[in-house]
């Protein structure tokens, strides 16, 4: 353990990464009818004028604009704050800091608070404050336009090229529309399907949904820890993760700092940012899970809703009756807040708080609208235990939840595993949906087998792809490092576009109406030799640049009509192009060819077959 | 291009990678009946005593020996040469090698032949010759009794002990035994459900499977090419390449030397070794595929049949008539072989005359036991293109022709792709399975979206995972480098333990007896703090150990009772053990926590549902 301290660890983050995805363009785009709200889209432009440009879901913030000037102290501007203001919550004055929020630290390695100031609000009783609250009350907000048209990609094209509307998918029950619309997006918030992170007092952010008919989302997991990580780093992480694609950061910090950490990521986060109360809680309590209580959990809720986070995960299905359940398994519980919570309940043998303040919890999220993750605190860590009795249990516990928290006007997510072979995945997310009432499932992976640490973003990759076509909405990452170490920066980039994969291979096989367009584009450039175009439509342009240029590195090369892997006399694609322009100038031939198939009979085999 | 030659791209190999995978050791096992049989496993001891030995499946050879004494020059020990001798085939001069073979390389840039030399054979008319033949004339070979071995792992065990039998999986049809007897791969290869890939004159080979009743496995490819590579490098991928679990390897050059590079490799190779000899025959005439003809193609067959090549990729079922069904594709024919032959066909307006000279093609690869590897000519190369009427045209060819292999005597599995979206998996495997008999598929992925060159390991992983559990045989790696360059030493391992993750998760979702094993294991030493046996136990131990040391490198934090990502107050595996500890000294708690499940109805659930 390094425990001494570096001055860098401490300081105020000075910089971060900016500039452009390579061959890319952040623009922004408005809706017909919403002239003021600029939705940032990333524009790749293609080196053939007869392909259309293509433009891609971008979570990645101002930082990615060409001439971005971020200013970390005062954080990004407060995109939604007319419309927040518009609202007329209250101004509060806030919860005064304590020096427990930041783990009693003396002042020599005490992290600076972000300098940014906000003007803090909290809804009040019969006030419209959660997204749900409106979607409910039948009122479309700013944020359910701004992801409307921020979903449809694309799709306007869609709706005018038959081509380019592709539902052979199969989406297990979703509903995916051909065009999202406002209306659409209330109504799919209004039946708890989906839901908008948006804490009124994270006026910085720009709204994106989480649904089963929205594009599938990832989340990546930040957080220093007792034994590692600084305030800078972490701040850097937040935006390297959303550059490569993070729709949603968790700060999971168990060390010190954790308020200031937090400060400076909500000020400066264009994503929801969720965390995960009880930790912060068991530090303000020197670590011990017996000396947590009420008060010191509801007090962390109020200082979190407060600095603005969107989501939290709260453990509220531990109940004490399914702990005993866990004690054959062969890796007990492996969730953090689970066996937290777990350890509290058995030591008293006690029902266990969170279930029991439910309700309580419930209305304090409300007043921000933050929307709630119910973490699966006994989720399996291992395959042995997937599906368990103990996992189903809890399951079952927060579809129960879920019902609560809607009548109390909140926005809801569920989290799920974890460690779950492939034969038992969709068993998982079928319980889930009809459990509870189809509110958006969260996964992390799942892993397929656990013999490959080191590799772990692979083997919850395949899992992540599965759930994800199957009915998850959001897949939370899972970097090399887990099970193994915190991840790195490097770690961090691996696992988002490794999410970033899974994800879009979900959209494809769920036939979203946008999801192929990027696969065409990407595949046609490489049919015709445009690898710089291939390069900047690929999730990673750098790498895939960088891996062509390890064997054909001069720039002639990045226009030849062959590539390292067969060299200049042997390419296939270069003879399946000369074979198109040959089948073409062979009038007829193709119907003649057809004809033979048809009496040919035993050769012919039908598409649709 | 880098055409200047160095000295080491020509000459000998000297030296590979040798010695054991850390923290396991080189075992040799005998069936009871069969003592002279030495069947290799790897041995993974683990620290706590009441923990089992874990053996695994070691295609490795004899470079993971502790004191291995490898001499390339001399090549492997011949282990089969008694078997093939006492089956008293002729013994033949060998056909000359001709200055063609290495493309007419001048003698400076000759790479050497490997000068071990072995009987060189033939089978004749009327003797049995392939597994096929031995297996549908009742024959158990030696290579059968091996192979049956080899297969059953730890399942002595399983047998033994009914908490090890797990058979919870989802086999879409498979036919998995408990015990796999040698009689049980008689009658599998008879049927034509397995092949064991054995060429006669591939003395050196450790004999193994490819079908879906065993476990699946996976292939390397390896090979330089014109721009690229030289001996000792490539000799040096085949050994790495098993060393981290590839089955078989195919060597794909086709450059210069390819004949003498191929003489190292097989006569220092315990896999099979595949090859796509249409490769060679185009470097024999000068890259032109107008120029191939049937002479030359069935001189190359000879000539790699002597060498001792286990089984060959035949483009037969790329037919004139499938040729313009490509030209609307979104790239068209990416296959090189079936490029080759689409554009030999096309040219001349001729059938082509691999599928004219089938039989043939059957008559040469029998005489030596050369398994067919029916190739996918006509695979898709996009997610566009996929289950569309080429490829399934093409497929419907290969299965007639697997009927036509097998009246001839010969072994036969079929290649499949390539890129297909996740939802269009299974409907592709369950036509392979109707069409071609059972016989063993062979994919490369599939790679279930386009959008990321760089990491095609991973978007061609899940789906080789999923086609894997639908019932595919083998799975062919696919590496970091796809389409962008030629994978070097790191990208072959990346691939190899990727494909040996989607491989091994396929086991599992299936329900293969032996499977869980391992992920129990590696599973209980995290729940432990085994750390060394966390790492030990992984599929690549190295990268493991030295993702954990980066945070917490000290020997003393291999035994730490917590790891970096939690730190030491918050860990939850601690906390989870505690917890069990408590339970079992809380006599009656469980079984009054059931109680109370049961009263409370709706809390229960059921594991069965």
């Amino acid at each position: 353990m390094n425990e001494i301290p570096t001055p860098a660890k401490f300081a105020a983050p000075q910089a971060v990464t900016t500039g452009p995805v390579q061959g890319s363009r952040k623009v922004y785009a408005s809706p017909k009818d919403a002239p003021d709200l600029r939705i940032p889209l990333r524009e790749i432009a293609l080196s053939d004028p007869k392909e259309p440009t293509v433009r891609v879901y971008d979570p990645s913030g101002p930082y990615t604009e060409s001439d971005a000037r971020i200013d970390l102290a005062s954080g990004l501007l407060p995109v939604r704050e007319a419309w927040i203001a518009r609202r007329r919550y209250a101004t509060v004055p806030g919860r005064a800091i304590k020096p427990e929020d930041n783990g009693n630290v003396g002042d020599e390695r005490l992290a600076p608070l972000c300098p940014a100031t906000r003007t803090l609000r909290a809804g009040a009783a019969g006030q419209l404050v959660t997204q749900f609250e409106f979607a409910r009350a039948g009122v479309v907000t700013e944020e359910m336009v701004y992801v409307a048209h921020r979903e449809n990609l694309a799709r306007e094209q869609a709706a005018e090229d038959a081509a380019l509307r592709i539902a052979d998918g199969e989406s297990f029950g979703a509903d995916i529309p051909e065009f999202v619309t406002p209306e659409f997006v209330r109504d799919e918030v209004a039946r708890g399907r989906a839901i908008i992170p948006a804490n009124i007092n994270h006026v910085e952010l720009e709204p994106m949904a989480i649904g089963r008919n929205f594009l599938v989302k990832i989340n990546a997991n930040i957080g220093n820890s007792a034994v590692s990580s600084g305030v800078a780093e972490e701040v850097e992480k937040m935006v390297w993760a959303i550059r490569w694609g993070a729709d949603t950061v968790m700060d999971l910090s168990t060390g010190r700092n954790i308020h200031n950490i937090r400060s400076w990521i909500v000020r400066n986060a264009p994503v929801p940012i969720g965390t995960v109360p009880i930790y912060q809680a068991l530090e303000k309590v020197g670590g011990d899970p017996l000396k947590l209580d009420w008060e010191v959990f509801k007090d962390t809720l109020i200082e979190q809703a407060e600095q603005g986070v969107d989501y939290f995960t709260i453990h509220a299905g531990v109940r004490l009756a399914y702990v005993p359940l866990t004690a054959k398994r062969v890796t007990g519980i492996v969730s953090r807040g689970g066996s937290i919570m777990a350890r509290w309940c058995l030591a008293g043998h006690r029902e266990s708080f969170l279930y029991e303040r439910f309700g309580d919890i419930c209305d304090i999220m409300r007043k921000y609208d933050v929307s709630f993750s119910l973490g699966d605190g006994l989720r399996p860590g291992s395959n042995a235990d997937a599906n368990d009795r103990a996992q189903f249990a809890e399951l079952e516990t927060l579809g129960e939840l879920t019902k609560v928290a809607w009548d109390k006007g909140c926005q809801v997510m569920i989290e799920g595993p974890g460690h779950v072979p492939m034969h038992k995945i969709k068993v998982n997310m079928d319980k889930q949906l009809r459990e509870c009432g189809e509110a958006p499932f969260y996964t992390l992976g799942p892993l397929v087998t656990d013999i490959a640490p080191g590799y772990d973003h692979i083997t919850s990759g395949i899992g992540a792809a599965m759930i994800g076509w199957f009915g998850t909405s959001m897949l939370c990452y899972v970097t090399p490092k887990e099970h193994l170490g915190l991840p790195d920066r490097e770690d961090v980039k691996t696992g988002v576009i490794t999410y970033r994969i899974a994800a879009h291979a979900a959209d494809l096989a769920k036939g979203h109406p946008a999801a192929r367009i990027r696969d065409d584009a990407i595949s046609r450039a490489r049919f015709d030799f445009r690898w710089s175009d291939q390069f900047n439509l690929s999730l990673d342009p750098d790498t895939a640049c960088k891996f062509h240029d390890e064997t054909l590195p001069k720039d002639s090369h990045k226009v030849a009509h062959f590539c390292s892997m067969c060299g200049p006399k042997f390419c296939s694609m270069k003879i399946s192009q000369d074979i198109r322009a040959e089948t073409e100038a062979m009038a007829g031939m193709a119907e003649k060819s057809r004809e033979f198939l048809d009496k040919g009979g035993a050769l012919y085999v039908d598409a649709a077959e």
